[in-house]
């Protein structure tokens, strides 16, 4: 459960926030390890509260899933194949921001975004995942 | 955490209850200050018991995203881009009746008013806000 | 569970507040009714933001045990008869503060009041419970 | 609730790993602003995953106490004037290493520190705070 380092996480961390720098909004990040217990956390100055919890619930819903929370996000719809999952393992995020972590097919965590509008927070959380 | 003082809150209370003079039916009405810490609340005689935790979900729902619970509640929806949203931060509420409480562009607190119609406990809401 | 009546409620605020009037300190106020329901709260400029739960705690212990709370602590400690019984009921606080608002043998609900020394709390609730 | 910049976190996190460095056990760090929202936080590789959630709960703890965690468990002892307070406001922890984060009389927020002992996190809480 430790495969990702502190010195990873926060460069992670590093280059979500460089991928913020142009929005006009503020976003909390969160970056959890393979177990999706919290490694590295920060809220930019002005990001709404809300997005504190939202980010860490959607960095853990993409970890347990090993899927972006917008993946999911299609098939829990009414109707849908996993309508309502939101529910179980103590509260996930289904909607945009959250990314799996991935070296090849090895889970090492997830970053969490939440701040802006789906696309701006699915936006940040890639460029922070790329820096892995 | 202490800018919106005790005799603040307690007018807004004031003004709610004066709103709400003329329904039929009873209101609970809270207001939080701008970290969501519970400031001052009351529940009117005969007011369902349900509408107590929904006027503190309201006003701690409009405090977090210092938007009105029935504007989030239109991206809430199935389909939407906030879809179960209501599931983050400790349980929300996405139907009219919480307003935040500003100051300019500075958050205060906000008040949620439960008890009513969507657009009584609205506009009770509203006419406590304009308290401040 | 409504014998409590608003007007009732607010008078014990009233009158809790008056003795808080000399304390150097600030106080977190709750009343609720004989079902444990919130009916009327207060937090006083700076009381500590832990006094609010700690409050409304108080009150929801009395009211529960139709005992003060300081009562209950005398058998929640280590040997006593209810040792940890804080862990029951959704957590319970034990320690002065909380008195219920009786009518003879009529339980009418509890008031809660945290933010001073014990005595001090305890102090306060009482002066609101006679308003009763 | 913005009164603790990110910058200054981030300041405060420096300070405190600096400190850590000596010490042949791995720690895990939060800080928390006025209103007890999160806003910085990392894990050291190594350090016991049941460290996430005490840092975050000792933070919270000096945040809503506004008093260093080890204080206030002076007196949650059996016997005490607040023994079991730590079963209130959601969960806290009364031993050694919160710290409040103080601007004269005013509250910034609070740092967490666990993961080593109870001395060893207090001075690491301590160097945190005083980079503020």
């Amino acid at each position: 459960m430790t495969d990702l380092s502190l010195d990873r996480a926060r460069g992670i961390l590093d280059a979500a926030l460089t991928a913020a720098h142009d929005a006009e909004v503020s976003f909390s990040i969160a970056v959890v390890d393979a177990g999706g217990h919290l490694k590295a956390f920060l809220s930019q100055d002005g990001a709404p509260l809300a997005s504190i919890d939202i980010a860490l619930r959607k960095a853990r819903t993409a970890q347990l899933f090993k899927t972006p929370t917008g993946t999911l996000g299609q098939y829990s719809q009414p109707g849908g194949a996993l309508y309502n999952i939101e529910l179980t393992n103590g509260g996930l995020v289904t909607f945009p921001g959250g990314v799996p972590l991935m070296a090849g097919t090895t889970l090492l965590g997830a970053i969490g975004v939440s701040g802006g509008l789906n696309e701006q927070d699915l936006s940040i959380a890639t460029a922070g995942a790329a820096a892995l």
